[in-house]
């Protein structure tokens, strides 16, 4: 039985969709480039149609004057901007030098293991799966695997450069909209935030189609070998997003905790203020760290759980019979989420309006809904056209038949969990509900009793998100083995443009901040800015559950294609082999967390001596009449952030080969595990004590209500508690927290690229003895 | 082929070494007691004899005057004792009755379960294991394990009781013989330490040895069924220590958290200054807390290691063939582990003598070397006598030749890895090295900075703890299946008189301090209490490493048994029903933190309103002219910690129950791991995290070197930001870290007992569908 859609209409609808996709990152572009940096026409500024655009919203007139809204204003901002855009991209190549390095070798490393199989031998070979077939030699999979592995890495590398580019085009635009109101404001942030979602969505789908269709020309119809191949794109993406994760994430703490420490606790100056040396390296980090990282970080899930999905299903029925719209189900499901997210992005921009700040959340909050019921209409579609009715599945080594309304239900699965994670995250994040207002609450007694809540809350998070990845774990191996748990990670990501580009508004919120109180804009543009930045926090917590969420989902798919392919039967835990890698497994999240955050604990202590020495010995610096010297504060992030980055991401790349090559399949198999299990629960809980720390911070700030005002305010002994909460969870929420998704991914997307070589060389450990 | 040792020398040694064990704590206590607490002779304190006794060190004068060393203090002192020891006993008696209660409740759940396995019929039925003999029906199982489940439960509260009964007699003794110098006072800590950890040690073996001697009159030969009886004793015994261990961890830290938090932070006094009203309550909780909990806990770990032990050796060879001898051999490796301890006590009381403070550390070190080298030896000769030459072990379905020397590899692994535990747990908390002074020093740059530096190190510390545990597992399993596992674990815990006693002598140096700043004593005896008291905390922290490492091996052990019980063949990780456990297991002590660390918060603001309220409204008591309402405080730990400690003591007791029943064996065995491998690590790290940002603390207290001297004095910012860590650590440390070694063995032996039961009945969610 073959699907419905025709092949043709397959090899039309995927890259038609990214094109699609692309072509509206374009129009946002646009709509957002409308919003002028220079203020050439003097006075003319507050003119609609000047600042505002065509977008038929050129009624609004600038609100607010109070004197600062003249050329100097607008100059300042872009000056501004474009320190933090000059820091960001030279932080950025320096980074790229470093990790290209590293990826070289690695590269080499993976044609080197993977051509030794066989002996670097040319010869075909009888296929794995089906023994009556002949594949393409060991050697052709680690040429192409290291071609995959090479520009998943690029792709990601540019996903990166390309968010951060934009987020620094956005910020200063939306500081200038917020004069005219919260809403112009947070359109212009979050269509920002909708041109890094889309383009990277759309780019990683072209590349992997039309690396699909390239390698294919080789491959011909050895589906088995291509996509084995293929799993290479995923573990490049992976990798670059570790180290831009990790390096990222130790800049920007380095750089806020840093800043904070002096400036806000002992030298009691507001965030982001001029006269603070770090500022503009926090800024830069915002934007290398939580754009760029992020960026790479849910381009390589998304990579890998297409991976993934298609390693699993070459060796399924219609992987084996050749079925072209079917095996490529994971890519249709892709491309329906763009049109998905492109009718979602439209409710957030042109079908309603913010006009509040208490809208702000709900809003965001709907965009995550809409989507999600668009797309779940869409998978039934994709699923009903896209797939044979019936189809079988090969499940170690048994077979189980699968009905497209199985599948469909293991893609909404993974989609609904997701949008449960995210409701629990805003839940235990946001400081609308009590669990954020209970931590703030708790810095009445002090920053000890407001640690204590704040891990207590973190702990607690984590319950109902597992029961969530559980159950859809559950229900997809169930109806359709490891092919179903890789298609419930694609369902979670499926949305993964709005879930982008409510990620990147946050970062890009919390710059339009820093450049309103750096130019010196009014108190009240501040407040609108801090009140599109606490909802910020909420969605990178959002983001991060998300990320964290379908690694879990991408990573046990992952692994249960290494186990196929290393050919173990069962992984058992009651076997010492296993057992061991499952302890030790579970013990690494710990490692890397350890790692990473003594680095942004030590490059935070240079920092802090660096800003205390300016304020010491520049003269006029409090004054505000003599600048600071950012450049020296950029150079000790950046310097810190690459030196340190490197032995946490060497413990990740080389955990599975060290373990492989010594140890053997069974026990890299419980590494995975281990490390799985164990490192979602402290990823959930390290991201969201640190976003609730942020939130209960930012509550005391703003005062909204009677209980937040009797904490307040700023400057007060509960609030300096609340900084003190803040500043714990910066690298927990922004450096560990969110790298430890890669962990697991990457871990497990290594092990299946290398499973080859592992199943035939590895364990020489137990060999010899 | 039989052991060399006859069984009736078995017969005779086993309790004769518990009665040996039972004399030495009396001859210990004795020692003790000889230090006066009444002083009677007017002017004579001071004399040889009345206060040194005469073991041989009546030479020594009471070093100190100062005008203090009067009638009054020693009244004093004996006036604190007094009112700390009722408040402990006040507080254990209420909290005993609200377990009794649900001990109760869940004797009858026993009962009821085990003896529905075969509708309660009083007909013997075919064995499990060896079908072709017959064996007591399922209802003698269900009476016995409920008896066997009391018998652990009351001996695990004795333990407890007479740990903090042994401990308040000892803390003001301590005192008055810092008088005399460092050496008496810690000679006094240490032999009150050994009265109960002798005790302890002695009477779990000599209760133990009993039930079976009694059970065998019913069971005859159907040592089967003898055994898995058994396992109703280390049940009683752990669910009783999670009780212990909640219970007075919340009220502990909820005393010392709160006393801290108003005394030492806003109030600027020292620490158990008795101008405070929560001092008393934070002295008591140091007994019912770190002494009766770690009491009933470690106690529960002997008994279930023992009772792995026992269940999996009754069906290897030896069980079927009915040797008693090799059949006892876990109990000969306790009997003789009590005799090494007390070789390895003369060396700490009457070989050596302490004089200075930084002997004491290598003091209590040099108890853990010579105990593991003593052991050693006895190891080698029980395993020598007490085993034939080789045995079969069943494994899974598969049979396994052991020899005698491979068993005692795996004692021996346990027992050494436990010291590489105890030496990187003293690495890593002690501030003589590197890692906590690099805590300390982060406390220059404030509280957040110490907190992020404190986390990373509680991180960090898991690693080499891990591969030790890591590769024991590997040998022991491989040698001699889960019977190595087991009797792993007990070589681990074989010096645990000695691991009791250190650990006991840490809160009773404590309290000795306390009660010298309450009598106000002058400053140089509290600086010896202080010293006694860093050397505590590290001793603290190397005890709970015992206690997880062992509660890893434990409760590897029995899992393994219950793996076996409930005819699992094996434990596929790639099965949905064993993903879902394994992910939700890995949730589990995330989910118990959560509830832990959020009591101790709650209770501590209570505390905390309380304490400032009697400061403020209380004339007179900063100026020490009225005395403090110490009551309230009392009642406040008490109360929140029986209202608090029911609900995680719920999650534990009822998880396996209700996946059992629910989602069966399967799914039962993926929670037992997940909890296990995800448990073992934050126990590990929240110990000690703890323990490290209360040593740094301390080291900045103490001024000892340069180093150490640039960051105080108290009450220097630094200071204060090492006060913030301390209190943090202080749930971590002390509540919610030892408690989770608990949940991991209570877990697996609550599932052996109820295997039979799951197997029969389990899993009717999927049964249903």
């Amino acid at each position: 039985m073959a699907a419905i859609l025709p092949d043709l209409a397959t090899q039309v609808l995927v890259p038609a969709a990214a094109v699609v996709g692309i072509a509206f990152a374009v129009v946002q572009w646009v709509l957002v480039s409308k919003v002028k940096m220079t203020a050439e026409r003097r006075g003319g500024e507050g003119s609609p149609g000047a600042a505002a655009g065509k977008d038929g919203a050129s009624e609004y007139l600038i609100e607010e004057e109070e004197g600062l809204n003249e050329h100097n204003v607008v100059e300042k901002c872009s000056e501004i901007q474009h320190a933090i855009s000059e820091g960001a991209t030279s932080f950025l190549f320096t980074e790229y030098k470093y990790v290209g390095l590293f990826m070289g070798i690695f590269a080499v490393l993976i044609f080197l293991f993977l051509g030794s199989v066989e002996g670097f031998s040319t010869k075909s070979q009888p296929c794995h799966y089906s023994k009556d077939r002949m594949c393409k030699p060991a050697l052709a999979n680690a040429i192409f695997s290291t071609v995959a592995f090479v520009l998943g890495a690029v792709t990601s590398l540019v996903s990166g450069f390309l968010g951060m580019k934009i987020a620094t085009y956005a910020n200063a635009r939306t500081t200038l909209e917020a004069r005219k109101g919260v809403g112009k404001a947070f359109i212009t942030a979050f269509r920002s935030g909708a041109v890094m979602g889309f383009l990277l969505a759309a780019s990683g789908l072209v590349v992997l189609y039309i690396a699909i269709n390239l390698f294919g020309i080789y491959y011909g119809d050895d589906w088995e070998g291509l996509f084995e191949a293929i799993t290479g794109y995923g573990l490049g993406g992976s990798s670059m997003a570790l180290f831009g994760r990790v390096g990222g994430g130790i800049y920007t703490k380095a750089a806020d905790v840093g800043a904070d420490l002096v400036g806000k606790v002992e030298r009691n100056i507001p965030e982001d203020d001029p006269r603070n040396p770090a500022v503009i390296a926090d800024n830069v980090g915002d934007n290398v760290g939580d754009i760029a990282g992020m960026g790479s970080d849910l381009f390589g899930s998304y990579a890998e759980s297409s991976c993934a999905a298609l390693v699993v299903a070459s060796i399924s029925s219609f992987g084996i019979n050749h079925e072209f719209t079917p095996m490529l189900y994971p890519l249709l499901i892709s491309s329906v989420g763009i049109i998905a997210c492109l009718i979602t992005t439209l409710f957030a921009t042109d079908f309603f309006e913010i006009k509040a700040v208490d809208e702000i959340e709900p809003a965001l909050k709907k965009q995550l809904i809409i989507s999600t019921v668009v797309m779940t209409v869409g998978i039934a579609l994709v699923s009903w056209l896209g797939l044979p009715y019936s189809f079988t599945i090969f499940n170690f080594g048994a077979q189980k038949t699968v009905y497209n309304w199985q599948l469909f239900l293991c893609v909404a699965v993974g989609l609904w969990a997701g949008l449960i994670i995210g409701f629990v995250t805003e839940y235990y994040t946001s400081n609308a509900y009590s669990p954020v207002q209970d931590v703030a609450d708790s810095c009445r007694t002090g920053a000890a009793t407001n640690v204590i809540f704040g891990l207590a809350l973190g702990y607690k998070s984590v319950i109902i998100p597992i029961f969530a990845i559980a159950f859809s774990i559950f229900l997809s191996f169930s109806l359709a083995a490891m092919y179903g748990v890789a298609v419930a990670a694609l369902g979670m990501l499926s949305t993964i443009a709005t879930g982008l580009a409510i990620d990147a508004y946050g970062p890009i919120s919390d710059n339009a901040g820093g450049i309103a109180e750096m130019a010196g804009m009014s108190h009240r543009i501040r407040e609108r800015t801090d009140a599109l930045d606490a909802a910020g926090n909420t969605t990178a917590a959002i983001g991060k559950g998300f990320a964290i969420g379908s690694a879990a989902l991408v990573s046990l798919a992952l692994f249960g294609a290494f186990v196929s392919r290393a050919a173990i039967s069962t992984v058992d835990v009651l076997t010492p082999k296993v057992f061991i890698g499952l302890i030790v497994g579970a013990m690494l999240p710990y490692w890397f967390s350890a790692m990473t955050m003594k680095s942004v604990g030590s490059a935070a202590l240079k920092m802090v001596e660096e800003v205390r020495r300016q304020f010491n010995s520049i003269p006029g610096l409090m004054e505000g009449t003599t600048k600071p010297d950012y450049a020296t504060c950029v150079k000790i992030s950046t310097d810190a952030s690459i030196k340190e980055m490197i032995p946490p991401g060497a413990l990740v790349m080389l955990s599975p080969l060290i373990v492989g090559i010594f140890f053997g399949v069974e026990t890299l198999s419980g590494l995975l595990a281990g490390a799985l299990v164990s490192g979602v629960q402290i990823a959930i809980s390290a991201s969201n004590t640190g976003g609730a720390w942020d939130n209960a911070k930012k509550y005391i700030e703003a005062g909204a209500s009677e209980h937040a005002r009797t904490l307040g305010p700023k400057g007060s002994d509960c609030h300096k508690a609340a900084v003190i909460g803040d500043t714990i969870g910066d690298p927990l929420k922004d450096t560990s927290g969110p790298s430890l998704n890669i962990l697991i991914k990457l871990m497990a997307v290594e092990s299946l690229v290398f499973a080859p070589f592992f199943a035939t060389h590895g364990g020489i450990l137990f060999k010899w003895f």
